[in-house]
């Protein structure tokens, strides 16, 4: 099954871009995903192709209007989850980029200047207003193409032995544990020990607690949770016996 | 003065991508900022060109070597920050960005597949390891676009009257406050009164409400820091009576 990306964008000559590179690129071409990046200005109604004005109340900028953006939105027809990219939105997650990865699809809309109008929020509560963590970009494009890039390697066949996709950060609520390889000695730093001792159990603990570890001190955001899913599901653990 | 990026990357041909159009593309072309991509494979020694091996301690993926990376990083021969995308690293912020934009450019490391020899950041210090939020991506280039959108769009001369840069998300702790533009009236939904009343003082408080309101449901996280911040503030001001 090919999952279908569509990108609202006022920059459709943006994609593929980077995502025609690479995994991406390559998957691309075989069929596993495909792509439609979507001129918002052919939504516009009036002849000057307007899809932006003035900010109601004043200020710098302009807004995309709610009319261009309804007949843009209204254009998806089927059922894939829709995303507006914005820095109001919620910080995706990559438990929700498994979601969209398993399904058919996705809408992305792009922002480009000061942003929508917020009415079309209201008259589409079905689309979900994502942020890609807190830094400003000139436009949702980057975003766009961060966010398919983290559902296309998700996809069936797409990473093959690159990389397991399972035992990575986020997934388990920690951080990946640090990586090491040949050569075995360089500039006088060697690899742990352990990890050249061939013993399985011996490395996974030490790979955990250096995940733990690692968590606590660069994400204590992430740690608290892991914490607080780990108290839950062992004193879950405890009600059952 | 011309904003210098460097890429340390195994695909070259993903740069500029989406930062050779609008804003970033055409400041690009007025030399606002300078781009260079450099392909990591040219800093393999052996005669394969390898650049990267197996985990130590086994698992699934390649990780990229040591002294690849460290002939490279070698390469950065001035004092521009250098950031490794990695998704054990701290999210980056807004702050950062501005601080980044505000100097002479900055050196991206993108990683690929299971990442980097852990040994480049005790060797390397300076090195700063950011993440682009809670996802995994195929690699550091998506990242490295995005993180350079956000840097260029700060440069001065780069925006323009397009958007002001300094009212707008995170800056000041709190989300944006949601826009409205014509048609006054679209889909029987009306552009709030006070918008259209033309006293600036209302609008500016019914904005900032709100950006609080908004912060307060969609970032607890950021809400929480921004209280924090205004009682330490308050605190301070009754102190100094």
């Amino acid at each position: 099954m090919t999952f279908a990306a569509t990108v609202l964008t006022l920059y459709p000559e943006m994609f593929p871009g980077s995502l025609g590179h690479s995994l991406a690129g390559r998957a691309l071409e075989r069929g596993d995903w495909s792509l439609d990046a979507v001129q918002l200005r052919d939504f516009a109604t009036d002849k000057h192709r307007n899809v932006d004005d003035t900010p109601a109340g004043g200020g710098a900028g302009m807004v995309l209007r709610a009319d261009v953006l309804g007949a843009a939105i209204s254009s998806i027809r089927d059922d894939r989850p829709i995303l507006a990219m914005t820095p109001r939105g919620q910080p995706i997650t990559q438990q929700r980029i498994r979601e969209i990865a398993g399904g058919p699809g996705v809408a992305i809309l792009c922002g480009r200047f000061e942003g929508y109008d917020e009415r079309i929020f209201e008259a589409y509560p079905q689309i979900e207003q994502v942020s890609l963590g807190d830094i400003v970009l000139s436009g949702g494009e980057p975003a766009a193409l961060a966010i398919l890039d983290a559902c296309i390697r998700l996809l069936p066949g797409v990473m093959g032995g690159a990389s397991s996709g399972v035992e990575e950060s986020f997934e388990g609520g920690l951080l990946e544990y640090p990586q090491y390889t040949r050569p075995s000695e360089w500039e006088g730093r060697t690899i742990p020990e352990v990890l050249r001792s061939g013993d399985h159990a011996k490395i996974a603990a030490w790979r955990k607690a250096r995940s733990e570890n690692d968590t606590r001190l660069r994400r204590p955001d992430l740690w608290e949770r892991y914490c607080d899913a780990r108290d839950q599901s062992a004193s879950g653990a405890r009600h059952e016996d």
